[in-house]
């Protein structure tokens, strides 16, 4: 069945920008696309063959997915189990497979995984209720941060807990559910590296990216990242432990902070395609969304290297209003999702601007 | 009205390849597309919006897509005049206008129109009968070529007339219809300049490409062609003479023919993207297809020059079985059309060779 030949149907778990950039690189390639989302008229949807408008983890429609599709992928993560399952069984291929979901769905498995991967992460403790989480804290030491295990993403459900004594408050206030606990990072800088692994285990990975993050949303991304050959040494053996301990297909985003020290930590996996690496769709000859359709269709990997620096730039909201003057601008070169609403902070596009290689 | 918003729908007359590659540009940047081709599921309404499946001077047809799309612009030159008064009644804005699509479509008033602008063709004639068809091969000289004034295309509807004896049974075995007469060019390379034209009347010029044809087919084209700093700007202006003469908003491809001492002559003009500008999709910041995009949606124009040189093969047929070799190869960007049916001579896609720049 694998490589898919090109008029296979690739099947996307999402409509939004990262459905809509993985539809149109499927696209390039001589695939169809076929879109699950709840959202009728969603940004993926309006570039693909086929869309199914009901909920993730509606029956008919997952297996109206299963039927139509010859590999089924996601562009997010918090995939429910009863949608796999099913997916699963009306036969459908899923890559990444339910395991990668799995661990990346909740902090505490995440963690738990990459340390067991031989991956550093910071320290961290569980807890699933007030005691249990003035425990954690005192374990740990204030400050520490503490999110819910499950759903969070943009700096959502999570807050900071000053002293232990804030800890059961900070608990309830997070809704009362399973949490994880952890240690801050003493960190110099944000990088992240993107990889995919093919269906022959085969590896390939992005130079890294250095991110700028504001309220707990992805600002800016400057790629390559000026690293020693150190850092790109260490950042290459963390992607391929990650992809590697998951038998892991597709492309997966990974979240690093850099140390004074020179050591990674592992912050976060996005088991996924990822806003860190939408500079490949102009620094590079294979982009992420590329390189994730040649992944799931078990295609050969294409090259990662880079053919620019490029600063990415996240338009949020009424920025992308700019958009006449960005289209002006010749280094720059933008890329809208078709969101209609341009909602306060809401992703609706971005630009990359171009720069020599050093 | 202009420039258009992102959001607003682009509506493209012709679904095939041409029409696929816009419709992922115009998404590119935020629009949605209105595909109306005659075929179901043709391979640009795979990634459009809207399909609409009519002929191409249905009257419900087009009323439904001028209704759509916010401008409507073309995959190819021979649009039935019918369908264009159509669009135009029914409020529609085009481009490129009808002026330069009437100009495509016969040989004779292209070359009438040319001549005019001041660009220079072989010597031609016109004759509508066999009596004229012989009088214009003695005027042009034998040999000379012989094509239909209309609807030719990929070297179909000419031929080769020999001697003038041969001219009035050359001309029943084009079936009689009206034809051109053309002088052979002492031509030493075949070349192309692909250039746009704004709204607001600026001009964006591509570097000249060299194009090898096989039995009347493009085959390879070289890009940027190696060329006198003298050529590339007699390319420039022929091309801005075109652009200007036309009024013209879009993209267009000029066939040129490079003669011994350095002239050059236009053998055709295509009022579209073109096959010999596919190249630009990997050597360049903006590829033909958005660069299209931005002037018909009034935005401004991207930048031209290369960032690579590029070798451009078209895959006919069941070359495009080869895909998993090409999809292997590192410098290698495939591009497939999604076109069900591999007949023979078929372009089916194509790839792009990255080199570095001299």
């Amino acid at each position: 069945m694998f490589p898919l030949p090109p008029g296979s149907t690739i099947g996307i778990l999402g409509g939004g920008q990262l459905g809509r950039m993985l539809a149109q690189a499927a696209s390039r390639l001589g695939f169809d696309v076929a879109i699950l989302d709840p959202e009728a008229d969603c940004p993926a949807g309006r570039v693909a063959a086929h869309v199914i408008t009901t909920a993730y983890d509606d029956p008919e429609g997952l297996a109206a997915l299963a039927r139509l599709s010859d590999v089924v992928s996601f562009e997010f993560e918090n995939v429910p189990a009863a949608a796999l399952e099913r997916l699963a069984a009306a036969g459908a291929q899923t890559a990444p497979g339910p395991r990668a979901l799995a661990v990346a769905q909740d902090r505490v498995d995440e963690k738990t995984f990459l340390n067991g991967a031989g991956v550093a992460t910071v320290a961290f403790a569980a807890a699933d209720g007030p005691e249990s989480a003035i425990e954690a804290v005192g374990r740990i030491g204030a400050p520490a941060l503490m999110k819910t295990r499950r759903d969070g993403y943009d700096g959502k459900g999570q807050r900071w807990v000053e002293h232990v004594a804030a800890a059961a408050a900070a608990f309830e206030a997070l809704g009362g559910k399973p949490v994880i606990v952890e240690a801050p990072a003493a960190f110099v800088r944000e990088l992240s590296v993107i990889a995919a692994r093919g269906r022959d285990g085969g590896i390939a990975v992005y130079p890294l990216a250095e991110n700028h993050h504001e309220g707990g949303v992805l600002r800016r991304t400057l790629a390559p990242a000026e690293v020693t050959p150190k850092i790109a040494a260490q950042a290459e053996r963390i992607a391929a432990q990650i992809l590697a301990g998951l038998d892991y297909v597709g492309v997966i985003g990974v979240e690093l902070f850099e140390l004074a020290d020179g050591r990674l930590l592992v912050n976060e996996i996005a088991p996924r395609v990822h806003n860190t690496g939408h500079w490949t769709m102009d620094g590079c000859e294979v982009d992420q969304f590329e390189q994730h359709i040649r992944a799931v269709a078990g295609w050969p990997l294409g090259p990662t290297h880079a053919l620019a620096r490029v600063e990415m730039t996240n338009l949020l909201g009424e920025e992308a209003l700019a958009w006449a003057k960005l289209a002006a601008e010749p280094e720059a070169r933008l890329h809208l999702y078709g969101k209609r609403d341009a909602k306060p902070g809401r992703k609706m596009g971005h630009v990359n601007r171009l720069r020599p290689l050093r």
